[in-house]
């Protein structure tokens, strides 16, 4: 199933290059928009517009809400105000608005007057709201019926609206003022007598969002518990839209890798464009900033080198476990820190829970700790001296492993620590914990990581 | 809103802990089962069973699906049979079926002696499916109608079961075969002459899964083309079930945890309980894996350390630069990992692009590198002389300082294209890339940096 749809794009894209248009609308025929995307972002400049004026501008409308921001405004300046006002008309208005702020001031102040009056309105209300809000990403587009109605007034009241109104699986009853005062399902409207007063077969609705609110809350809401659709509304509870679930699944998706990115030290809003088809200057600028400063910051634990110049000279041996128990800590710490982030995004952990967290994690950076300490003692001392590595005079095999063992579970101990504190740190100061953990851990636990080895081991060792 | 759900039940939890029932339950009147699910999951053992006895049966049943895998077991065996079989029965058969799989497996054939027997032929079939695929998730409880029926054939035959079917957003078409032959939305029906024939008015249905494929192709298909259900059908084509978009969220979600995880080092699945439910020896066995590995691995860079000696010895000061230049290769490397990694698992990298992910990462990384290296260039040379460090005689600033610029660049390109490369690498070889990855990278590019750092600096300072 997969492959064959790859391999049909592959032969799209081929026929593209070749201007074959008659190939282009065989293979594309029956395609789904988001398939039809897919294709129109893989193909070059030529090639795109080439296979825009071959679908035309009907085919065209619904593949425009699938491709990546970036690419709308070039993708609409194929077509003439004509056909562009049939596009911008055809497509659900929270589609139009998420394209309308993806393009220039002047373009949007274009396309906006070539829609008709009452949806110039209506566009420009949606414009208002933050991109990242619940009000930004709703869709007006929903079934709304009054309470007064009964079954068969609400039928009828529904009926014209069918084509505009993106789903159904809801129909929110609201009052004479436009107050959200409870939802039905269509099913409850076609199973029950037409005479039945709406009101008497509502279901309050208990969960609503405001417009103003995180379109991240509104996406975690639907997920929590399980809805349908989250109702957005106004102060004055007043119904103004939805979210719908492929809107949460796109949200959590996007969250998710910008997670997963903060976490690697990569900066910035996720690229809605494919990994190849995002320019060599906007990854540059994405990763660049914390490489420089975690590079800078090294520094430091290259001082912590410097100082402990005597120690690496006496006992030269220590270079060999030197860099593990660094990176032992390192890695103890970016997994506690991953851990106890990803507890927060899913809002397991309250401030106060910081002890608890420090507690299970001194438990188990203790518990690491002493197992990989252990392991390294094994091989210092019974090993190791089958190579018959230089030691300083006086020092045993036995008294370097248990140095390197002491230092490489204080090391794990306090990174484990360390790392699970940092991020609820950062939270109660208003930092975003993904972005500050993994820098932060780095540069304390690698020089903190030194400081522990080289005065262990001088202490241990005599030196 | 959000901390008014906490405060309460922050209540209800001091309450359970006071076994003041009558608060428990006028604070619990209301929440949503996965709000208790959450109060049951921070409650100790007493508390729980204290919870469970005040709810009572019928108000637990709904709770039971939402609460973490682990503790199924434990919440049932609060239960007489009776309300054991009360409880089963009521919920929709996929959840019933998900905690039928967390039980113990004599457990687990008692509670099915307890349903009647339509019910436990179904769950027997259910439970058949891997856990992971699409028919171990899908809900069977779907709206079915043959294509032969009329509206309002349909509309009576779907009557009776509307309390049963999880879902009516989507009523599927099938023919005397069960095969699926299309879709119609409930709007169909109630808005069409009840003397319309069924056939007139479906929608063929394009997208379907196997039930044997993994769970995580139905989410990617429900999410990709904006479903609102997945048919999971077998390989005649005959509708078993859906796959619903809230078992999308929490399938999508599962598998972005488990991803920020793997590249931290975490390995295993991730635990259904919360953080700070999760025991200390289960958070030890999902680390201590990569934490022992990597350590080992680690010794490798200490290793070239220690090969190296004559040149730290006769130029200690390049000791201040050495962790820097290991760690920009780490981070280097680990970024575009995390890009490309992310890539390939929404689906944007093919084999074939080898050659282009290689190409954009070596300019990057060139890019990186040679920013980087002037940045740490202009420090020693400019800054690094007012603290009057040692160099060799012979070496003045201006060298030295080429020399760790030099040693950067190269270390940042080869990492960057290294972090690129060894999850592509990974696949091709059918390797987990997220597993793989991280402590390969780790591995390689800081043994490979010391190499690159202490080789340019003999040659270039002449050592």
């Amino acid at each position: 199933m997969e492959e064959e749809l790859a391999e049909i794009l592959n032969q799209a894209e081929r026929a593209a290059g070749n201007r074959d248009s008659q190939l282009v609308i065989s293979l594309c025929k029956g395609l789904h928009p988001a398939d039809l995307a897919s294709l129109y972002e893989d193909l070059d400049r030529d090639s795109r517009e080439f296979l825009v004026d071959t679908l035309g501008a009907t085919e065209f409308s619904e593949v425009l809400a699938e491709i990546p921001d970036t690419l709308v405004e070039g993708a609409l300046d194929h077509f003439e105000p004509k056909e562009q006002r049939e596009i911008l008309a055809s497509i659900p208005d929270d589609d139009r608005v998420d394209i309308l702020q993806d393009v220039s001031e002047s373009k949007r102040r274009d396309f906006i007057d070539l829609l008709d009056e009452e949806e110039q309105d209506r566009t420009r209300a949606l414009l208002r709201y933050d991109e990242d809000s619940a009000g930004g990403r709703m869709t007006t587009q929903v079934g709304k019926i009054f309470a007064c109605m009964t079954v068969k007034e609400a039928l009828d009241h529904l009926r014209p609206n069918l084509d505009i109104v993106e789903t159904m699986a809801r129909i929110f009853v609201i009052d004479v003022e436009q107050r959200l005062i409870g939802l039905i399902r269509l099913r409850d409207l076609a199973f029950n007598p037409w005479d039945t007063p709406v009101r008497d077969i509502l279901t309050p609705e208990e969960h609503t969002i405001l417009a103003s609110a995180d379109q991240e809350d509104a996406a975690k809401m639907l997920a929590r518990y399980d809805m349908a659709l989250v109702p957005v509304v106004d102060e004055s509870d007043r119904l103004l839209g939805v979210i719908t679930p492929d809107d949460a699944i796109e949200i959590l998706e996007e969250e998710s890798t910008e997670d997963i990115e903060k976490g690697a030290g990569i900066a910035g809003e996720q690229s809605e464009e494919t990994y190849l088809n995002t320019g060599v200057i906007v990854h540059f600028k994405r990763r660049f900033g914390w490489l420089l400063i975690l590079a800078l910051l090294a520094i430091a634990s290259g001082y912590v080198m410097l100082r402990f110049e005597s120690v690496l000279n006496e006992a030269y041996l220590l270079a060999l476990f030197l860099p593990m128990v660094v990176a032992a800590g390192g890695n103890t710490g970016g997994q506690a820190s991953t851990m106890v982030i990803r507890a927060m995004a899913l809002g397991e952990l309250d401030p106060e829970d910081t002890r608890r967290v420090a507690w299970k994690e001194l438990r188990l950076g203790m518990l690491s700790g002493l197992l990989l300490g252990s392991a390294i003692a094994l091989v210092a001392i019974f090993i190791l001296p089958l190579f018959r590595p230089e030691l300083p005079a006086g020092v045993s095999f036995a008294t370097f492993g248990l140095a390197v063992a002491v230092a490489l579970t204080a090391q794990v101990a306090s990174s484990t620590v360390i790392g699970a504190l940092l991020p609820i740190g950062a939270r109660a100061i208003k930092l975003d914990p993904a972005v500050v953990a993994a820098p932060a851990i780095t540069t304390i636990v690698d020089a903190s990581g030194m400081v522990i080895y080289f005065t262990v081991a001088r202490t241990m060792m005599g030196l």
